[in-house]
């Protein structure tokens, strides 16, 4: 259990792997929660809230692994107040250092009325019996009232007073909408306060999204009001316009500390880092003006501000990059750096690798530093990451070949090495490069994926970068992700759409293993 | 002049020319610009800061060519306290309908001391003696002690005093390193009106940068103090992380109207379509999950909002996403579209394209209906304002091939159009096809740039999307960007790739020009 020792220590709550996996596109398998998860750690996160066990045995099989394999957070797993719900949590959770269940259920009429067709009296009795059922499978509860800013206050706080009663050790109060604004909310919790006065022998936790802009200043004014847990994401991902950005709120409350006098555990030199690693895997860019995580967020460009920073850098800088670990120490390996020089360059960044993984983290990185001068720690990151993917993948590209031109349509062939190790050929003549290739992968593996969504980002900037390729697919009307590295922008995209591929397959044999009655989701 | 007539009528002043056009990467030409501008004259902005005329000639040819071009909102160029500041601003303003010079200098000791290295004195001097006279060029003179947040409030409180006192009709308080937090602008706005009278017969008006992601409430806490003009930018772009975001303010004032009170001028429903131009011209891509203009800000993922939007919109939904013209109306043309539908279409979108223009667009709509079954409107609006910076480009990608294969280096040779109209053919072979295309444009141009960033992004979803790409180069040591649009991504960048180099040489012959006395810079 967490209750509040220190008065002046903000508890930060991490949501990247439950509301920020809700993104529309995003689809993290376990191997890329459980790495996000072990960064969360890195960086200081109290809580991970790693999924919704209930919604599916992919959530459930990552947040029991991350409960198992994750040290030092708090581990929560989400539930709505059914039986069924409460149990999987708790047994998803069950394995951690310190387990949380964390349920909810809404207090709004208008979520009452018309979402759950139910009346006031029956939320109070399931909030009461739900509270009451993950008390006795765990000992730390966390309770939250959904909608609660459109909610009558009155009722919500009843329900909350309930929650406490039964042994909730955190209320945490969502603006489940982004509808309110930081006078509304410190007013809100004041009266909350007032209405429920053992609020003061538990945690009060805010929850903000960002439609209207406020998540981070509404998150602010709740800890001003007394909240001591903030729920959070890496980005500010999450459900529709997503949730408070974690490295906003923290570097807040850290570069403002002389005057809130509140703080945290975030390491901040992590914050780069996780938000790269985040932005990776979930396929979401960061804007260049992105507050803390942006590629600009502490660039100057015009001449009055350069000129200032160069007499004086406080004149126009309130935060040092270094700060946020925006400056990597200067790891660089070039094409004659050997395996030892490469572990221990990942190691340097946190990544043990030894054996076959070290192995096939070599192979990789001399073909790219084969095509790179210089390949930077961010490089490795990049190769790192796709190398955690390709354990998974259960179709490799084995190599591709496209002609493109301007004066007739593009053609492309491809070789594909099915999970069984069988090597497969297809090819496509027509519309442009990318899309051939895609479309010789779908003939060489058979599939019938269909292109949503493509990006591409460089990793590090310069004429040599590498570049990343992000898509996500639909198969058979589910969305499905997949994420590529290359120097070479097709070899990028048709890795990323092969994994792509791969995890529309592996999700689909883990659905039909759940339908077949080998649930892996209840206890 | 612009007094304050309406107590509840909030101003939305724009500088995504000025403060926003100062991101790094970004070079904006007059004819974007300009087309900008013309799109947030549509928005209902009140006021357009254009440029700052003085820093170079393609500002003051930007801001000049605005005032002249662009009707309805006031017309603002920024200008330090010098007197040539001055006289440039005003002559750049001068064929505006209304007119404004912001003039500004900083009233924090750090700034005073490190960066003016003067004194006190001598910056009230400077503030009393900009604004008498920018007053004697122009009726509306904006004033704005930077860095006004983290200075002496006493001291700011006396030149604001001055600058109202010599005729200035708007005061603008700037916090420019984004430090300032919601309660503690409030209590600062406070005591400035208390210590400042007169502030009250004039606009005052909030800058807030957005470091620490309160860039919005900051402005938002300024308008509830009293503020009754906000600086702000679409997507949020500007110096580091950017001003607030002018679609959050907007959509914050008119989402909780009725609880606020107060009204601005903003046709939200162009909204969308403005931040599409923004992102598209400056190549600053709008995350996923920004607020309001993000490509998710209205899109619900989990089951359980599905299912509450199903059964009733208002239980996920705050606002509707037509309300900020997410819902473009059903504008689709096929291959066997003709002219006049083509036509209808543009001038349905805003766009009246006729003559030469319009054979010109019809051409490059056929290519491309020739690819998509479907050219929705955001694929007109794509192929407007790529075609736009067609006329502006010196040089013209005639033609390329590309063979890549992950067995043998790429290969590319292209035909480009030299602004003489000759054709010249270049080719290269290494690395990825991408940069094998980008050297063979080098080697056709006999140019030296280098790829400093590069970012595809689809216009539209699906296999046969629309792609964009943005490249940033450096040529000489200054960086030059430039967009490309088309189905197939190589011929995408390549066409970035030319405009880039054509922006380049247009800015350095600008400059040549500037050097050899033919200065446009002073009246």
């Amino acid at each position: 259990m967490s209750t509040p020792t220190d008065p002046d220590r903000v508890l930060i709550f991490d949501t990247t792997l439950r509301d920020g996996e809700q993104s529309p596109g995003i689809s993290l398998n376990t191997a890329e929660k459980l790495e996000i998860a072990q960064q969360l750690a890195r960086l200081g996160a109290d809580v991970i809230e790693a999924g919704f066990p209930i919604t599916s045995p992919g959530d459930f099989e990552a947040v029991q692994a991350i409960s198992r394999e994750v040290e030092g957070p708090v581990i929560t797993g989400l539930a709505r107040t059914q039986t069924a719900d409460i149990d999987a949590a708790a047994a998803a959770v069950r394995d951690a250092a310190r387990p949380r269940i964390h349920t909810f259920i809404s207090t709004s009429d208008i979520h009452i009325e018309h979402q759950l067709q139910t009346t006031r009296e029956d939320v109070k009795g399931q909030a009461r019996a739900a509270v009451a059922h993950a008390r006795s499978l765990v000992e730390d509860v966390e309770f939250s009232p959904m909608d609660a800013t459109r909610a009558e206050l009155e009722f919500t706080a009843e329900v909350c007073a309930i929650a406490i009663a039964e042994g909730a050790s955190t209320i945490n109060i969502p603006d489940t909408v982004g509808y309110t604004m930081p006078h509304e909310y410190t007013a809100y919790l004041g009266r909350l306060y007032a209405l429920v006065p053992e609020l003061r022998d538990v945690v009060l936790s805010v929850h903000c999204h960002d439609d209207l802009g406020l998540a981070v200043a509404n998150s602010f004014a709740g800890v001003m009001a007394g909240a001591r847990q903030v729920e959070c994401a890496i980005n500010g991902i999450g459900e529709r316009a997503g949730n408070a950005s974690l490295e906003e709120i923290a570097m807040l409350l850290h570069t403002r500390a002389a005057d809130i006098g509140l703080r945290t555990a975030i390491v901040t030199t992590e914050i780069a880092r996780t938000s790269r690693l985040v932005s990776r895997l979930t396929g979401y860019a960061v804007q260049p003006n992105k507050a803390i995580v942006g590629r600009n967020a502490f660039v100057h460009e015009s001449g009055i501000h350069q000129d200032g920073v160069l007499k004086e850098p406080t004149t126009y800088e309130i935060m040092d990059a270094r700060t946020v670990g925006l400056e990597v120490d200067a790891i660089v390996l070039g094409k004659h750096s050997g395996r030892h020089a490469l572990s221990q360059a990942l190691e340097k960044l946190g990544y043990p690798v030894t054996g076959q993984a070290l192995n096939q983290a070599f192979k990789r990185f001399k073909e790219i530093a084969d095509k790179k001068k210089q390949v930077t720690a961010m490089d490795l990151e990049a190769l790192v990451t796709d190398e955690m993917r390709e354990d998974l993948g259960s179709y490799t590209l084995l190599w591709f070949e496209v002609e493109a031109s301007s004066r007739r349509p593009p053609h492309a062939t491809v070789g594909v090495q099915t999970p069984g190790g069988e090597e497969r050929r297809g090819s496509f003549t027509g519309d442009g490069p990318v899309d051939a290739v895609f479309r010789a992968i779908n003939a060489a593996t058979e599939s019938e994926g269909r292109l949503r969504e493509f990006r591409v980002d460089a990793v590090t900037s310069g004429e040599d970068a590498l570049g990343e390729v992000s898509v996500v697919i639909d198969v058979g009307g589910r969305p499905a992700s997949g994420q590529g590295v290359s120097t070479d922008i097709i070899e990028a995209a048709g890795r990323a759409y092969v994994r792509a591929l791969s995890n529309a397959e592996r999700r689909a044999k883990l659905e039909a293993r759940a339908e077949t009655g080998e649930a892996v989701a209840t206890p």
